[in-house]
C-alpha cells in the first residue's frame, strides 16, 4: 500500500481524541457525561437567525460568490464599524468557520518552513492548521501566576530568527480566558513593525469580556495596516458553531487577492450558513445581556468553586468561557481518562480536556486541564461536585 | 510589508477570474448575461431536502461530529450500497463540499513536491488543491477527436517516475463529458496496483450518465481496496452546490484515521447543510427522471446546435453536464473577453470558460471553451445563438 504523507502523520489529533472512547464507554455504561471538554455552548442562537433559515424561500441552494454574499460582507462590515473596528466590505472575506480563516491565512503568508510564535497554552487547532500548512510553531511559555498574560516582549524578540514569519495571539484567550489589554497590543505591534512580521489574531470572542473590560482589537493598531489579519467568526458570538461562518479582515489588499485565490478553489462558504450569519448581525443587544449575565454567573460560580478546592488553582478569566486550571495530580491526560473510565459519582461523571494538548513544548500541561464553562449553573455544579470527589478518589493525587 | 508565501503566488485564479469585470461592465450597460460558464444548475432543489431545512426545530446550531453526523453517514451508506458500492458508514467521512474531500485527499497522501497524473483538459480547481498542498500535477493530453477518452496507458507508464503518487480522475468529467468505462478503470486499476500509487476518483456527477451508459465506480475494482480513494458531493446530484457537502470514501483505514485529524482540526462540516444533504437522500426517483430527460434534451440540442456552425466541433457528452467544444477562433481568452466587452446580440451576450484554464501544459486549449448546459433549453437557444452570431462577427475568427 501507498504511503500516507508525513504531514499526515504529523497532523495533531485532538487533544481529547483519546478520550473518547472512554467517555462513550462511560455512556454505555449508563453514566451521565457532563462535557467540559469542549466550547458548544449551550445558549440558544439568536431566534431571528434560526428564522432566516426556517423562512428560506429559495428554490435552488446555490454556490455564493468565493467572498461570501455581498450583501452578507457588507452587514458584517457594519458591524464591525459598530464595534470601533473602520473597515468596508471588500477589506472581509467570508470563510467557512473560523478554522478556514486561519488556514487560508497560514497558506497565504508562509511558506513551508516557515515559523509562527504562538503563546502557549494555545487554541490547539493552531496547532493542526499549522502541520497542515507546513508551518513551524515556536511556542513561548506563559504562566498561571499572572493569568497566563503576554509573555514579557524580550521572550518574543528572543525567538525572531530568519524564518519567522508572523505571530499569531486569540483576545480573549481559548483555552486561558486571558484578555490582551491595549498596553500588550502595543509591545506586539512595535516588534512586528520591527521585524516586519504578520500579526494574526483570533477574535471570535470579541463579546465575551467581563468585568467592565473593553476588547482591544488589533485592527485598532496604527501603522500596521499591512501586517495585521483578524481571524473571526460567528460560532461563539451567536451560539451557532454549526453553520461554519468564519472571517478573514485585513486591509492588506495582497493577501485579500491571495485569500480569494484559495477561496475560489474551494468555491463558496455555506449558504445557509451565510443567510444564519447575515440574519445574525440583527440579534437585539438584551441576547448578548442575557449571555452575559449567564457567562458571568458560570464563571463566578466556578472559579469559586475550584479554588475552594485543596491543591486546584483557577485565575480568574476576563473574557471568552474557558479556563486552564491547575489540578493536583500527577498527569490530567490520566486523570481525565480515569474519570471516565473507573470513577462515577452517583452515575455520573465528568470530562475535560487535558492541558498537555495546549502546549507546543512536550512535557508542559501536564497538571493543567481546560476547562470550558458552557454548561447551565446546575450542570456545572453537579460537574464541579463529580471533579471535587474525582481528585480525593484519583490514585494519582500529588498532594 | 511581510511577503506572502511561493505558494499564495503559484496559487491559480479561477479560469474565468479575468472575464468577471467584463461580465459586470456588460451588465452594467444593460445588457444579459448568459452564463454558460459555471456547473450552477438552474435545477430546483428537492422539495424534500428544502423542507428538512425550513422545519428545523433545533434551538442550537451545534458542530457535528467531524466525520459527519452519524445518522448522515449510515444513510449516506444505504444510498452507496443501492448504487452497488458496498462498504459500511465507517468508510465516509462527510467534507465541506466535494472540495475539501480533495484537500484532505491530496494533504493525507502527497509530500509537497510528489507527482500527481491527471489526463487533461481537467476540472481546474484540481491545480488549485494541487498547488495548495504542494503537490505537482503531470498532465498527459486527451484529444478532442476521441471525445477526450482515457489516453493510452503508456502515456501513464512514461509519466510514472519514483516521485509519482496517485493518478486522479473524473468521471463523468468536468469539463470534457465523458464518461470513463470499466475498460479504461481495469486498465487504471492495473498501473496503480504495478506502481504502488492511489487512484483519487471524482464521481460526483454518477446521477448524470446518457444514452443508457451505466456509471462504473472506482468503488467496483477488485484487490486494490488501499489504492483507490471516492470524492463526493451532493452539489449536482441535488442541485445544492451552496449546502457545500460532500464526502471521502475509501476502504483504507489509514487514510480514514489521517483524515479525520485534518477533519477534526477544522471542527465539523455544516450541520445545515447535513440536514439538507441528510434529507435528500430521500428524493424520488420521479426528481432523478425529469432531470435526466431536462439534461438530455439541452444537450442534444446543444450538441447538434454547436456542430452545425461552421469550424465547431463539439463531441457527444456520456454524462455531466459540459462539454468542451472546439471554436475557429486564435484565443478563446481573447474571445470570450471580447464577447462581454465588445459584442451584444439583442442586447444579450454569454460567458464560457476559456479552453486554457483546464490545462495545465501551457499553450493548449487556445481553442476551445468549455460550455455548461446548465440553462433551461429557451436561455440555452438564445445563449447559442449569441454565440454564432458572435463567432461570425469576431475579428481574430481563424476560418
Amino acid at each position: 500500500m501507498p504511503q500516507i504523507s508525513t504531514k499526515g502523520k504529523l497532523m495533531p489529533a485532538s487533544p481529547i481524541r483519546k478520550l473518547v472512547p472512554f467517555a462513550e464507554e462511560a455512556k454505555r455504561k449508563g453514566r451521565k457525561v457532563y462535557h467540559l471538554n469542549i466550547g458548544q455552548p449551550d445558549i440558544p442562537t439568536p431566534e431571528v437567525a434560526m428564522e432566516a433559515i426556517r423562512n428560506i424561500t429559495l428554490k435552488v441552494i446555490e454556490y455564493s460568490h468565493s467572498a461570501g454574499n455581498e450583501s452578507y460582507r457588507r452587514k458584517l462590515a457594519g458591524y464591525y464599524r459598530k464595534v470601533g473596528i473602520n473597515i468596508d466590505y471588500t477589506q472581509l472575506m467570508i470563510t467557512t468557520g473560523g478554522s478556514e480563516a486561519i488556514l487560508f491565512a497560514l497558506m497565504t503568508c508562509f511558506n513551508p518552513g516557515e515559523e509562527i510564535i504562538i503563546s502557549e497554552p494555545f487554541y490547539a487547532n493552531y496547532n493542526g492548521f499549522a502541520t497542515a500548512a507546513g508551518v513551524k510553531v515556536k511556542p513561548i511559555t506563559a504562566t498561571i501566576d499572572n493569568g497566563f498574560a503576554l509573555p514579557p516582549i524580550d521572550e518574543f524578540e528572543k525567538r525572531i530568527g530568519p524564518a519567522t514569519k508572523g505571530i499569531i495571539i486569540c483576545s480573549p484567550n481559548n483555552p486561558t480566558g486571558y484578555l490582551y489589554s491595549k498596553e500588550e497590543l502595543m509591545q506586539l505591534r512595535d516588534i512586528i513593525k520591527k521585524h516586519d512580521l504578520y500579526l494574526f489574531s483570533d477574535e471570535v470572542y470579541r463579546e465575551f469580556c467581563y468585568d467592565g473590560l473593553k476588547h482591544y482589537s488589533v485592527m485598532f493598531l496604527e501603522g500596521v495596516d499591512e501586517h495585521v489579519v483578524m481571524l473571526d467568526s460567528v460560532s461563539k458570538r451567536y451560539s451557532s458553531c454549526g453553520v461554519r461562518i468564519g472571517a478573514l479582515v485585513t486591509r492588506n489588499r495582497t493577501i485579500l487577492e491571495t485569500v480569494l485565490k484559495f477561496a475560489q478553489a474551494r468555491l463558496s462558504p455555506p449558504s445557509l450558513g451565510q443567510i444564519a450569519g447575515e440574519a445574525a448581525v440583527d440579534t437585539p443587544p438584551e441576547y448578548f445581556k442575557k449571555v452575559y449575565i449567564e457567562y458571568i454567573e458560570r464563571r463566578n460560580y466556578m472559579v469559586h468553586t475550584l479554588n475552594k478546592m485543596k491543591g486546584v488553582i483557577c485565575p480568574m478569566p476576563k473574557g471568552a468561557f474557558y479556563t486552564i486550571t491547575h489540578l493536583p495530580v500527577d498527569d490530567t491526560d490520566k486523570f481525565c481518562q480515569w474519570l471516565l473510565s473507573d470513577f462515577e459519582c452517583n452515575n455520573a461523571t465528568v470530562m475535560m480536556a487535558p492541558g498537555s494538548g495546549f502546549y507546543a513544548t512536550p512535557g508542559l500541561g501536564k497538571q493543567e486541564v481546560r476547562i470550558a464553562y458552557v454548561l447551565k449553573i446546575e450542570d456545572l455544579k453537579i460537574s464541579l461536585k463529580c471533579l471535587e470527589e474525582g481528585l480525593k478518589a484519583y490514585p494519582g493525587r500529588t498532594r
